[in-house]
Parts: structure tokens; C-alpha cells; sequence
């Protein structure tokens, strides 16, 4: 098992990463809460896999025990699931009461939606995270950001609600679809330019096992990437300042994922262009050379994730990117690697810096998606 | 104009009580966030008192400013006004960034609903509350709490969220009902009784100037009661301990006012027959002289609020008791006077002394309501 501490003034907690984590749920409940009580609230398919492993840990560990489900897919993490999950979570006999935990089982949106449920019921529940895929492991597992989506945008109704401790079982991985275990690793690939270069030798050196999620290397990759963003985390608690080094890729990511007409392109595929051509645009003014940004692609490739796209409208990109939630006073932020693993904040760049990066690798016989 | 400091450690903020204090809204928002973007939002028969007011100031003062109103009520403190709401923030254009300030202009409903909208909009923007009514002003004005109702009971879905001001005009009171006046002097009783014996002094003093609105003296009144509040709430910011002290009355009332078939019994006189209660379990504890009880009795009654109800059922009344969301592991906790001007916790009070103290005063001629 690999312990990394959260720290957060007075709400540190810790990310546990093991095999077989989710049969320690119990034991963890019983410190997290004064009462003896658990709702665990999980989507639909990830209830059938794994609700009765983490049901019978707390059951064993003598907590009164509840499940709380919803259709699974990001389509319902809305205020209307949030809403009957707060009837169910009302519902329950002998009511709930403010030592209730919360247990968020699942990936992102559960996690997202649990957790904007622990943040508001009651006025703030106790939580534990027990994510289910890379993505959740390595990126929503840390930084107490919860959230519903609204159809104006991703995520534009949740709060900051730290959890009291994140049990992150490497078992679940080996079920996970190959494009969403990508996800998580696209992800990694941007802590290792954000932060840690030596990230990137470790993505490289051990692609394979990665890809076949070997237990010993995944935990070693998890708990990697948890103290990355723990400590970007820890440094910018409320995302005022450096938390924001953990959108680049994100900035055209963004615009990508949400440009019309683009349909099948998973969150960890846009986030991946995204990166090359953030890292195209740093290469164009000169902050990083062609070497890095060449290191990057090829490893994004090796791990089986897209690096061009053809067709895609730079202008319908830069307008989304313009109504993204972090745009301060209408202007667009964007994180561009200095050398890999340093990274730095501009808020000049251009509508045509952004086409010209998206037109990269610009050789037409390279425009094939 | 008084300006009363509230002390949270990284989020303190003052509130300013004065005549007119609405035309300053404009300078204030100006200070309290960097953006130049201000929501206000009101119910829709206050929006008809006092919206031009406050757009007025905030458009001269260089503010892009916007109004979004909801049908007034407590019924309509929801989800589902909450939703509705939301989409009204992100329909309006130019979009909201997280720089936009959201103003709460109202009583306590609009505090609470536009309060959870600021909290979790863009995961927490910056807001003032601007209350217009006695009991917004003494009460929900200082604490950070926001919420919304659920069918399972009252505020069981919030946050906790600390505006950057507050701004307390004293004009508003002049046209609110007598009824709800009284709601906020009930509450102006129980800060007396729980922290200041010369509060008590100060309103038998001054009822007469009191029920009429004098600017003066409710400036002063409303002052005194904001300090004892902020004082409770900086030792205990979230709740945990001493802020309990606040629920004095509320135990025993919050059971009255829910118990069915006594309609039309504002929150202020269940709050006011909950005193008489608990001070009559505190006589009859020996913790409080009967001199002491009867003192609060008739300052409440001077003040036109309720000290005797005929037909309460007491095993209703004990049973809502114990399905409050504060209860914890079954226990219901209950605040009661040592003295005037000092309050403990207790909770092992018994369904037979809250029976006994509904009874009081006693005698049938006595018992008419």
C-alpha cells in the first residue's frame, strides 16, 4: 500500500492506493465519522460490480449501511439526479443526521455528484472517496471540487468539499474499457509536463505494464500522480493562483471536446490534442523546444492517445474556449510548458496562435485523424 | 451608521446598519469584488420595493448589473426555485464569471435561496446581503448560512458561505408587517437571554420606540444584536460547539411550529412560546430563578409576542423534536438559561419536562391562547 497525505490547513487527509483497497472501507468509515452511519452512493453499473464489496466492509466494520444509485453517464450528472438522490438520501429511516458518511463509489461523475451531495446535505456530511477508474484515481480523487453540470456548461454548479480520505483499489482498472483507462493516463502525461519530468521516464519505461494494468506498477503510477496534484492542490487550495498549472490541455481541450460536429471524442482524447497544441503554441513563442514537444507526442501515441485531428473549426474552438468558466474578465488563460515539468500562465494568446497550433502537423498527408 | 466586525478567521467581513445604507450598495460592491459584474436577487414583491434602489446604486457606481426575482414565500424556498433560478444565471449575457457578485436583497428566504446560488455557482462567487427584514437583519444576516428547504424539513439542503458584507437599511422595517417585526424581536430576546442581560434592559427600555421603528433606536437595537451574534459566531464557525447557544428557543419552538393543526403561528411566536418553555425547564432544574423566567415572559409579551398556547399536543410536539436535523445519535439537545445572560447544553432533557413545560402556566384560566 502507498500513503499520500493531502495537506490542507485543517482539512488534510489522506489517498491510499492498494490492491484489494476497497475491502479496508470499513475500517477507514469507522475513523471518519463520530457516527455509525454510511450511505454509499454509486451509478447503476458500478453498483453491480462493486456496491457489495464496499457494503460488506462497512457492514463488518458495524456501520449501519444504505446504497444510493442513478443511471450511469455524464448526461445525468445533473441538478435532477442531484435532486432524487437528496429524496432517497431523505428518505432513509432512521434519518440521516450530520456524522452521516458519505461514500462516493465510481468514477468522476459519482465522485462529482457524491460529493456536491456531502457538500450540501445537511449543510456538509463527512465523505471518503473510492474511486473506480484511472481518471477518478489520478485528477478528481484530489482537490475536494465537486460538481453538477448544467446545460449551459460542464460543471458550473458543485463547491469545494474536501473529503476525509481517498481509498484508491488498482483492482477495478483491469475491468476498465480501453479508452477510459487512456483517459486517466492523458492525465498523467500532464502532471509529468506541469510538474515532473522524471514522470515522463516512468510513463516511458513502463508503457507496457501500464496498458496492461499490472497491479505493482499502477500503484506506483497512482500514487505518482496523486502527490502532483496533492501538492499543486495544497499550494492553491480555493484556485486562485498555481492550481491553475492543472489546466493545460485543458484550455483547447475544452473548446475541442465541446466543439459541435466532433462526435466520439472522449475527454482524455481532447484533453490530449489539447496538450499538442498547447505545446505547439509554446514552441512558437519559444518557451520550449521542438525536442519537448516531440517527447510529448510520441509518448501520448505510445499510450494509445490521439495527437492531430483534421477538421476541426479553430474558430468554433476559440469561442468555446472565450466562455469557459475560468475565463476572468474575458480573458483567455492558458498554461504553456517552459521546459517539461515547468509550466507557466498567459493570457495573451491569440485567436490566431490557437489555429495555428490546431493546423500542426500541418504536412497534409498528416491530417488523417 | 454602526458597523459591527464579524471575525472568521480568512473571511471576515463587516456589517454596516444605517438609514439609507441601500443607497451605498453601489461603493460597497465596488470594493467587494474585483469584476464589475452584480446580480441581485429578490423576491418579487421586494424586487417591487426596493430593486431600483439597489440597481440604481450599483449602476452608478460602474456596475453591469442584472435582477432575478422568484415568487416570494417560504414554499418557494426549493430545489426547484434554486434550479430555476440557475438558469436565469447562466441565460444572462454577458456570461457570469467568477467575479460576479451576487446580491441578496430580501428577508431571511432570500438570504438563504440567494445565499446556496452564491455558494455554489462556479463552485462559490463573492455576495452581499442586503436584509430587509427585523429578523434577516438580526439573524440570518450573520453566520454564512445559506440553504433551501426539502419535503423532509427545513434547510436540510446548503452551505455554508460568508458574503463579503452586509448592509443594513433601516427604512425597510418601517413597512414590514407587525407580525414579522415580532418574529426578529423574539430573536433580539434570545440573544439577551443567552449573552447580554443588559440587551433585556435595553429593549424594556425602549418597546414603545421599538414597535414604532425609530431609525435611532433600531440602528442601535439592531447593532447590539449583530455583535452578539458575530461574538457567537467566530468562536464557532462551523457549528460544532458554542454556536449551539443560538438554537435557545428553538428546540421546543421549532417542535411547536411544525406541529400540525396550529396554523398560523409565525416562526417568531413559536420561537417566543419555546423560550417560556425552556426557561420553564430551566426553573424547574434549578438552574434559573422563577424572577428570571417571568422577566422574559413579559418583555415577550410587551412586545406583542405569544407566551401561552391552549391544546399544543406535547408528544407531537417531542417527536418533531427528535427528527430536527441537529439532533445527533438520537439524543435531542437543548439549550437552556443558567442565568440571563448565560446558557449550557443539555441532552438528557425528557419528553415528560418538555410535556410539564408545555402545560405551564398551568392554571385553566390562564390557558386561553
Amino acid at each position: 500500500m502507498q500513503t499520500v497525505r493531502v495537506e490542507l490547513s485543517d482539512r488534510s487527509y489522506d489517498v491510499w492506493v492498494a490492491r484489494a483497497m476497497l475491502g479496508r472501507l470499513g475500517e477507514i468509515a469507522r475513523e471518519a465519522t463520530a457516527g455509525r452511519r454510511a450511505v454509499v452512493v454509486a451509478d447503476e453499473t458500478v453498483a453491480g460490480l462493486y456496491a457489495r464489496a464496499a457494503t460488506d466492509s462497512l457492514v463488518s466494520a458495524g456501520m449501519d449501511t444504505s446504497l444510493l444509485t442513478f443511471p450511469a453517464g455524464e448526461r445525468n450528472k445533473t441538478l435532477a439526479t442531484y435532486s432524487s438522490l437528496m429524496d432517497q438520501l431523505f428518505a432513509l429511516r432512521p434519518r440521516i443526521d450530520r456524522r452521516t458518511l458519505i461514500v462516493a463509489l465510481g468514477g468522476g461523475v459519482t465522485g462529482d455528484i457524491a460529493g456536491f451531495i456531502a457538500a450540501t446535505a445537511l449543510r456538509g456530511l463527512p465523505w471518503l472517496q473510492c474511486p473506480t477508474t484511472l481518471l477518478a484515481d489520478v485528477d478528481a480523487s484530489v482537490g475536494g471540487k465537486t460538481a453538477v453540470d448544467h446545460p449551459a456548461g460542464k460543471n458550473l454548479i458543485g463547491a469545494f468539499h474536501q473529503p476525509g480520505g481517498v481509498l484508491i483499489d488498482v483492482e477495478p482498472l483491469r475491468t476498465l474499457p480501453a479508452d477510459e483507462l487512456r483517459g486517466g493516463l492523458a492525465e498523467c502525461v500532464k502532471h509529468g509536463v506541469i510538474r515532473d519530468e522524471s514522470l515522463l521516464d516512468f510513463l516511458e519505461a513502463n508503457a507496457e505494464k501500464i496498458l496492461a494494468c499490472d497491479a505493482e506498477v499502477m500503484t506506483e503510477l497512482i500514487a505518482r500522480n496523486v502527490s502532483i496534484k496533492a501538492a499543486v492542490v495544497a499550494d492553491d487550495e480555493r484556485e486562485s493562483g498555481s492550481r491553475a498549472h492543472l489546466n493545460f490541455g485543458h484550455t483547447i481541450g475544452h473548446g475541442i471536446e465541446a466543439a459541435g460536429g466532433y462526435g466520439g471524442l472522449s475527454h482524455g482524447q481532447a484533453v490530449a490534442l489539447g496538450m499538442v497544441a498547447e505545446c505547439g503554441i509554446a514552441v512558437a513563442r519559444g518557451l520550449l523546444d521542438a525536442s519537448g514537444a516531440g517527447r510529448v507526442k510520441r509518448l501520448l501515441q505510445r499510450l494509445g492517445l490521439p495527437v492531430r485531428r483534421t477538421g476541426l473549426d479553430a474558430e468554433e474552438v476559440w469561442n468555446i474556449m472565450q466562455h469557459d468558466k475560468k475565463v476572468l474578465g474575458g480573458r483567455v488563460r492558458m498554461v504553456l510548458p517552459a521546459d517539461l515539468g515547468s509550466v507557466d500562465v498567459y493570457d495573451d494568446v491569440t485567436a490566431d496562435e490557437v489555429a495555428e497550433a490546431l493546423k500542426l502537423p500541418g504536412a497534409p498527408g498528416e491530417l488523417k485523424a
